[in-house]
Order: C-alpha cells, then structure tokens, then sequence
C-alpha cells in the first residue's frame, strides 16, 4: 500500500463522520448553537435530578422519570454538531476533540450508555439505584468536559 | 363571596403557574436560556423533516421517526419557563404572553398535540400522513409565533 492510500485510508472513517456532521449545519454557527442548547437543555434537567439525588428536594418518581428520559434523549444528539473549525463564537470546544476523535466518541458513547442506565433506573422507581446511575452519568460529562472542554 | 376573595380566585391558577414556573429556575435568565435552547433543538429537528416534505432530501423512515420523536418530546418543555418578568436579555416574548395564559396555555397545547401526531405518523412510515402532521404542526408553531414571539 502506497504511502498516500495508506493515509487516505487511516483518514477516511474520521473524514465520513466529518461529512455527515457537516451535511447537517448549513453554517458551523448553526452547529455550535445546536451543540450548546442540546448541553444546556439536557444540563437543567440533569441538575434537577441532582438536587433530588442530593436530598434538596424531594424524589417524585413521575418527575425525575420524565428528567431522565429528556437527559437519555439529549444525550444521543451533540455529537453529530462538532464539524470541522466550529470553535467559533463562545464555543468552549477544544482542538483535541477534532485531534483525538476515538477518545471523543469514547467520552459520547460513555455518556450515552450512562443515561441510558440512569433513565431505566428511573423508571423503576428504585432511589438508590437512581444514585448510583446518576453517579456514573455525572462522571461522563465530567471525564468527557476535562478531556474536551475549555475551562471557564 | 368578597371582592378579594374573588380577585384570589380568579387570579389563584395563574398564580400557581407562575410560582411553579419560578421555582425551576434560579434566575429569569437560566428560564429564557432553557426555553430558547428547548426551542432552538426542536426547531432544527422540525426544519430537518421540513426539507423530507418539501422533497429536499429523501426520506428515511428512521431518521424522520427519530426526528419527530425529538421534536415531540420537546414541544412539552419550553412552557414551563416563561416566569413572569422574563422578557430580558435576547428574549423575544411578548408582554401578551403574561397578559393572556389561557391563550398562550391553548396555543401550546396544540402545538404538543401536533408534535404527538406526527411522531406517531412518522412511526407508522406514511409520507402522506406525515405531510399532514407535519402541516399541523407548523400552523401551531406559526399560530404561536404570531400571537406570542417578537419580529425579528
């Protein structure tokens, strides 16, 4: 295999996702917007359960269900939103997402596998199972923000 | 029945709503953050099963069930996050919104009928009954936008 092949080929998985994200967002701006408000929407509901999950309000099994399935949902859609060159505007994405794309859907698929648990969890109304998977879905953003995100 | 009695009344529902609305957000900033983010993801979702009517891209029975299954699930959240004082920022509320909650209340019941509708038109794989759906649901958009939302 010729030098350039080779790389063309190492290259190609990364370019397709690339394409596919792009094909989404007729501008990176729309990309960024999209990326920062599925966060934001799935953040609020997260932090809801947060507060029951630390005793700051009390556990309803109906709301926090109805939290965990937003968060499960959310969860799935930032990750098409990262093209090339969208860390514009007030992005706080950093250049490794784009450098080490493995480790990126490493952190998403983590992430997505977590609310996934946390939203099942939920439905069975079982607090302490709801702790633990909150745990392990708290520990994927952080893992993913630490390795991906610029402080603020 | 006194004159005050009948003030607290008639303004008791509202007053519920109001309060409820306030207590999920610490601040009016983080509500309108929240709903123009709520807002801004089912937009692109409903703008991405716009372009499959339209005939701008094929249809896909997978991708515009998933699409329809966001918006849907969406359409239920911006609601509860117009407390009152919350026309601040960027925010293009209206005072009407305050002014007139039944309507506001009808107008986005609606649109979440609609949204049910066409994810579950979206699941059966009927085009023709997506297009429907898909009609009805941006007429309630529409329908809310011109009573409720500011011109750009």
């Amino acid at each position: 295999m010729k030098l350039k092949s080779l790389v063309l080929a190492t290259l190609a998985p990364l370019t397709l996702v690339s394409l596919s994200a792009q094909a989404q967002f007729a501008k990176v701006e729309d990309a960024v917007e999209y990326r920062q408000a599925a966060l934001s929407v799935m953040g609020t509901h997260f932090h809801r359960i947060a507060e029951v999950v630390k005793g700051e309000k009390p556990y309803d099994k109906a709301t926090t269900e109805n939290d965990a399935a937003i968060v499960e949902m959310l969860s799935r859609l930032p990750w098409s939103a990262f093209p090339p060159n969208s860390m514009v505007g007030d992005s706080k994405a950093r250049p490794e997402i784009w450098k080490e794309q493995d480790k990126f859907k490493a952190d998403s698929d983590k992430l997505q596998a977590a609310a996934q648990k946390l939203s099942a969890a939920a439905k069975t109304g079982d607090l302490a199972a709801i702790k633990t998977a909150f745990g392990e879905t708290g520990k994927a953003c952080k893992a993913c923000h630490e390795d991906f995100k610029k402080k603020d």
